[in-house]
C-alpha cells in the first residue's frame, strides 16, 4: 500500500487551498493510499525554528517528530499553499525549516569539512499545489516564479527526490466555480498519474 | 534627520547575522540616523498571519502596528537574515506577510475589480543583508538565488521602492574572523553610500 502525506498551510478554512487539501485526501483514498494529512493552522504548528534545531540535534517538539516520521514513511509528499510574495506563508516556510533538516530530509558528516549533505528522500515523489493572484506573464517575466525554484531545485532536488510535479492555479481571486471545479479535477488527475507508478 | 529601520531574524544570538545587525545599528547611528531596530526572535514576534489579516482589515497585534508605523516613518529599510532553502526563516517570512500588506506597504481599491494595488513605499531605500553556506556558482546556476527575486522584484519593486541593494555573504560556515570583519566593513560602507544620498 502506498503511503502519502498531505500538508496544508492557509489561514482560512473556506479557502480554495482547503478545497485542494480535501480533494487530495479524497483522491488518495480513492487510489487506495494510506493518507497522513495535516492542516498546519488547525494543528497550531509552531513555525519558528528554535536555536536548538540549528544543527543536527533531535527536536523535542512532538509535532515535528510526527511530521518528520510520516514524511520518511511516505512515498508521495504533497504540499498545498498560496504564493505570498514568492514564498510560502510563514506556517509552511517554518514547516520546511523544521522538517526538511538533518537527520530527516538530508544528513551530513560533521567530521567532513564542508560536506554539503546527502538527501534522504530518494525514491519519493514530491507534488506541490499553489494558488496565486498574479497573471502568468507578470509572474514569469518579472518575478521568475521563485516557488518553482525553491520547491523543485532547492528542496526536492537537494533531498534526492528525482521526480516532482507542481501546479500553480491562478488567478484564484477572479475564478468562477466552474474553473475551480476543473482545477480540483486537475489535482486528482495529477495525484493519480503519480500514484499509479509508485 | 534620516530615520532607518533594521529588522533581524536569526535564532542564535551569537550568529554572524547578529553581528551584522549590531554593525547596522552602530553604523547608522554614526551616520546620524534615528534608528529603529528589532530582533524578531528576541521580541517574540508571531509570524503566523491570522485569518483576520487576509484582506485589508487593520491588525490588532501591537507589534505589527508598531513595525508597520516605523516602516512607514523610515527612509531606509534594512533586513538581515540567513538564506534557508531560498526563503527567509519563517520569522522573517511572517514579518513580510504581516507588515508588507495593505494598508501599510501597498493598497488597492476594493471597488476596482482586479486592482493589482499601488505601492506605498515610494522614495524609500531597501537594503538586504543575507548569509549563506552555498557556493556562488551552485547558488546561481542551480538555485537561481530566489531571495534576490523575492526582495528586489517582488517586494521592493511592487511596493514602489525604486532603489535597493542586497549583499549575500558566503560561505559563512567556513569563513575566517578576518573575512567576517571585512564583510562587516562592507555592511557599513553599503549603508553609508545609501544614507548620504537621502
Amino acid at each position: 500500500m502506498t503511503t502519502a502525506s498531505v500538508i496544508l498551510a492557509h489561514p482560512y478554512e473556506k479557502s480554495f487551498n482547503h478545497a485542494i487539501f480535501q480533494r487530495c485526501i479524497e483522491s488518495l483514498k480513492r487510489l487506495g493510499c494510506r493518507v497522513y494529512a495535516h492542516d498546519l493552522y488547525a494543528e497550531g504548528f509552531d513555525p519558528v525554528m528554535p536555536r536548538s534545531e540549528l544543527g543536527k540535534m533531535e527536536t523535542t517538539d512532538p509535532l515535528v517528530r510526527r511530521y518528520a516520521a510520516e514524511m520518511l514513511e511516505s512515498s508521495l509528499l504533497v504540499y498545498v499553499h498560496p504564493n505570498w510574495w514568492g514564498h510560502p506563508p510563514a506556517m509552511m516556510t517554518g514547516y520546511i525549516d523544521r522538517i526538511f533538516r538533518p537527520p530527516y530530509a538530508y544528513d551530513y558528516d560533521e567530521a567532513k569539512e564542508g560536506d554539503p549533505g546527502t538527501g534522504k528522500l530518494g525514491g519519493k515523489v514530491g507534488i506541490v499545489f499553489n494558488t496565486g493572484n498574479t497573471a502568468a506573464d507578470r509572474e514569469e517575466e518579472r518575478f521568475h516564479d521563485p516557488l518553482e525554484t525553491e520547491w523543485t531545485n532547492c528542496l526536492f532536488g537537494f533531498c534526492g527526490m528525482a521526480r516532482s510535479d507542481r501546479r500553480l492555479f491562478r488567478i484564484v481571486a477572479d475564478s468562477t466555480k466552474e474553473q475551480r471545479e476543473l482545477w480540483l479535477d486537475e489535482v486528482e488527475a495529477t495525484l493519480r498519474s503519480h500514484a499509479v507508478s509508485l
